[in-house]
């Protein structure tokens, strides 16, 4: 047994990576400001190239995804209003119930007719229902998209088909937005730019803490006056901060690490391949999650961890995230640890 | 054409009932006090009354039954806690997202495994999901039952349904809420006590002004410390009022109705009979509501209405509902203005 | 000691009001709809004769004040906005903090510089503060007043000051709300219509259920478009009735008693009269409001309940408040009382 | 005129100090972790440093110090509950009522009557009011305490004092927090140990962000239940961050700097004499904040800074606040541009 001296291969999210060392030279050097009162140099410069990535009008930083997801929906619902998302979306399953409690909305979630993950614009017709002024009836006027969708396995989302839903969801009044938390993975996979998946959303949150190896920050993406009211909901919140430059830098030096994306793609498809000959029920993964369908997912996420291999539970099985802590061989030595510990 | 002459049939709901000579009579002689500040004597006799009839501490008198859900949801929910209810409940579709914006707790459907309305304890374990403690998932604290199912065409629910899904629910750790805004109607349908379609549940809400007829009034009912802190909620809400028992006396005298219940669903038998003789889809009702598949529910709808016959959506169906205001003799000629109009 | 055979002379407030013969008589023989799916007329009779006493365009029916306030206050208050008041005005120290937790607003007190119940433009301007567009501070967007002030002893507000006020709460682009909860009486001691105490409002809340002498009811008054926005937030409250036609036709007879106020006003300057006499320190009631200063004020309520007076502890004094239950004669017998208490 | 060439002077704040050299270093070499499914070490070693500074049993990095005063008081207040805090405390003018709309609680300002951001023992007992359990009344449940008190200039607080204010809301029943964003400086002001000013204390908050000089981060102390519902709620507000062990790093280092805080009071008295000099109204300052009265704020601050100093308008006056990146001749060279700016 040699797992006690080799490092654990932590593969339970692609959150755990660390910054390396380009990163932290520029946050040791970066130009900062008092983002709060006054204007953070870097900042601007990270919200301004982030804006023009995605192709919106502006940007602005915020300490986490959730809270880029939490400052979208307070902003876009009234009290009681109805939004619509991908059943077992994020918004839905894990963020800890702030669309209600915040946000003060009414989440439903729409039938993936087409696959996990993957309503079609007729669920969405359906679930908005026929037009009907009635003060007694829920408004919608909101539908979430995740692309990649997280608990499909890093499932990738055509451009064409959000671009269906949103423009259903516009006939009928809605806004969109669209939590891309790994919509980096999307754009790489599909070899895209990342606008083109934004196409017919209103505001995206992005991620730079993810695969791109930021230690800390998402953004939130959209038009002008909604991301100034953001700013101040961010405030409220709490996560206005001073001189956040220094994070900046680590996430504008993050961007330039999307390319790199592809390896942890390839990673993820050898490690698929790999679990498929031990027999595991797993499918070809679009991006850098595999997910593992077993009998028992605590047993075996806790047999994993003592023969060194971290994993998470999601979705009713067991889920790997490939990163960039983690290298083709990790994924050979991983495959082996895994084996040995099925074989118990 | 004599519709113009002959009253409408009001088959919209049966909140549509009017008090009778009996009830405004005891509504004009009720000995009244101030609720708010003191006690109004007439209500506190209602009050004792329900929750006698339930089998449970105390009651609590509202001014709708939506009131009696939001207090009940708001005292159950911390902020962010999630709840279940069988999809298409009246909590989740109806209330106007008092859940999410009052209470800040996280809906989730279950579904309806045993036919509409019916969840099994299998669909509702799967929702409650496996122990799980880490602070990054939800909690899920409640569970809220419909008696009869509204959406589901006036559904009753036996018992032991409900008190497998309550033991479930409260092995892990759930409380147990019951909508029974038309609870009565299940208890006559059943033949069994009231307090027979309690057991499990820690609170319950019932209806004084459907099919019992009484102009104004619902009740939360449980044990004696939760109505306390109800009674602040509803004094928080607005919904505190003085010399109540105005209303009391006529809900008092409502209950004395509720043998006629039979009637109702009588009428309603026989009004699904005839619409299967013209060939509409409609199942065998158990209670008072008759839920009718056609093409165009709008329009039907507005047909009907032409022909001086009131109907409402629900569900995606043609909905009647009997109540104490339609007689046996108004079903006929409410079928026959159906099949005319149909006939167009 | 005839304490004990004689009735209790019940002065804690004017909610304690019974609705008399002819108010049961019209509940008994009021025309009812439902008015959540469509209308009660008797309660739309109410609510435009509502509307025009007041001289704005529309008004909704709900069960209390303190219903009619929180609508109002959630309407105008975004999350976190700044509202103002006078100091100890009821939504400020009565309404369980609804402001706060429904509406979401931040109340601030306006120091009384003109005396109790009375700030001054200055006052107002100062709270206001100076324009200032920085994210980082509170949005103040609504002044609140009340006439008759409660905790100011029943002060009536003369109109010119009131108008001054909301002059200056428009020019710095707040709206006004004014708690009319007893701005009958504000009309009756100032004999003048109703309606010329509500200019520069743009919605009041007005009680049928204080000195009017209904069993049940308040409105809410205003614009039609915020009123059909009131009317949601109702029902999402779940204040939302169904035949409420049986208590607004009490609420119409109600009106009809406005005149009968001056006789209160009568009766609490006759309390008053006789209080000086032994000595306490009282003002000279302008409405039906005493407030009577005296070194322990719970041990007073109570000496006075074993007399057979019930009073209430208001803003640090005892308040006795007359009403139509109570008649000059009752007056007299209540100081016997209180002054064998106090000669205890 | 030569202040376009020489830098600007900026006393706006505290919050504008840069990270140093040895606070870059720092954050480059971080050993850090995922915090939020696991641990970051680094930003362990600070919270425990930082609740043993506190002499509290834990303590959670969060992003700000809103932040950690809204988790406090929405941790604390049930819906409606009410609180208490001293007139023109941060949590009542500054923080954008998240204590309204996210806390759900209603304040109260305490009258100051010991002079600016002092209020006595027996100020805080009648806004307690008497005991009186009537569930139509507020439930006061928390006092908030600032020290050192920011709006009244930097007054510090000595301990007894404190402890005196939390000896009589403890009495009646209140928790107490202590909003400490510049408790280290009443700490070195006064010559004591943090722990000492804690006293008395359920929970307060600081900050590593304003003289100490780090680029981001405050802490909330308290009680280790209460820390992990903190956490969770941190998780809820967006707040939760993945390798925040680099700006831990920076808070650490910052620490150190506490004696430096001795030279930014020396700093401030130096200011105050020459701003006294020149005929300003200013007071001794007690700690690193001078606050001017002078005729018209706005157009001094707007002469100040074509002058090239910049100050802000805090509760009426003009607000000067040194820091470390502003050194003595800094302060003789900002009093000869604001001489020569009040002499046009």
């Amino acid at each position: 047994m040699t797992f006690a001296t080799s490092p654990t291969i932590d593969l339970r999210s692609d959150t755990v990576t660390r910054p390396d060392e380009t990163m932290r030279a520029a946050m040791a050097s970066a130009e900062v400001g008092d983002a709060v009162i006054d204007v953070d140099p870097t900042m601007r410069q990270l919200e301004e190239r982030t804006a023009e990535l995605l192709g919106l009008p502006a940007a602005l930083w915020v300490p986490s995804g959730t809270m880029a997801n939490v400052i979208a929906l307070t902003l876009y619902l009234g009290r009681g209003d109805r939004f619509l998302a991908p059943r077992d979306a994020h918004v839905l399953v894990r963020e800890l119930g702030t669309s209600a409690w915040l946000a003060g909305g009414m989440p439903e979630p729409l039938e993936p007719d087409a696959g996990p993950g993957r309503p079609t614009a007729a669920s969405l017709a359906r679930a908005i229902g026929p037009r009907d002024n009635s003060y007694l009836l829920l408004r919608t006027t909101l539908l979430c998209l995740e692309n990649t969708h997280n608990a499909a396995g890093g499932l990738v989302i055509p451009p064409h088909e959000h671009a269906q839903l949103a423009a259903t969801a516009k006939e009928a009044g809605l806004k969109v937005h669209l939590d891309g938390a790994r919509l980096w993975n999307a754009a790489v996979a599909l070899d895209l730019p990342v606008a083109a998946l934004a196409v017919g959303a209103d505001t995206v949150s992005v991620c730079y803490s993810k695969g791109l190896g930021a230690p800390v920050g998402s953004a939130l993406v959209g038009g002008r006056e909604f991301i100034e009211q953001a700013r101040r909901m961010r405030q409220m919140l709490g996560g206005g901060v001073r001189q956040g430059g220094v994070l900046a830098a680590a996430c504008l030096r993050a961007l330039e690490n999307m390319d790199d994306l592809a390896q942890d793609h390839e990673n993820a498809r050898r490690l698929a391949e790999g679990l498929a000959e031990i027999g595991w029920a797993v499918g070809a993964p679009q991006t850098n999650i595999v997910l593992a369908g077993v009998p028992d997912v605590p047993l075996t996420i806790s047999r994993l961890e003592n023969a060194g291999v971290l994993a998470s539970p999601m979705a009713g099985k067991v889920r790997f995230v490939t990163h960039r802590d983690v290298s083709a061989p990790d994924i050979d030595e991983a495959l082996r640890r895994i084996k040995s510990a099925a074989g118990q």
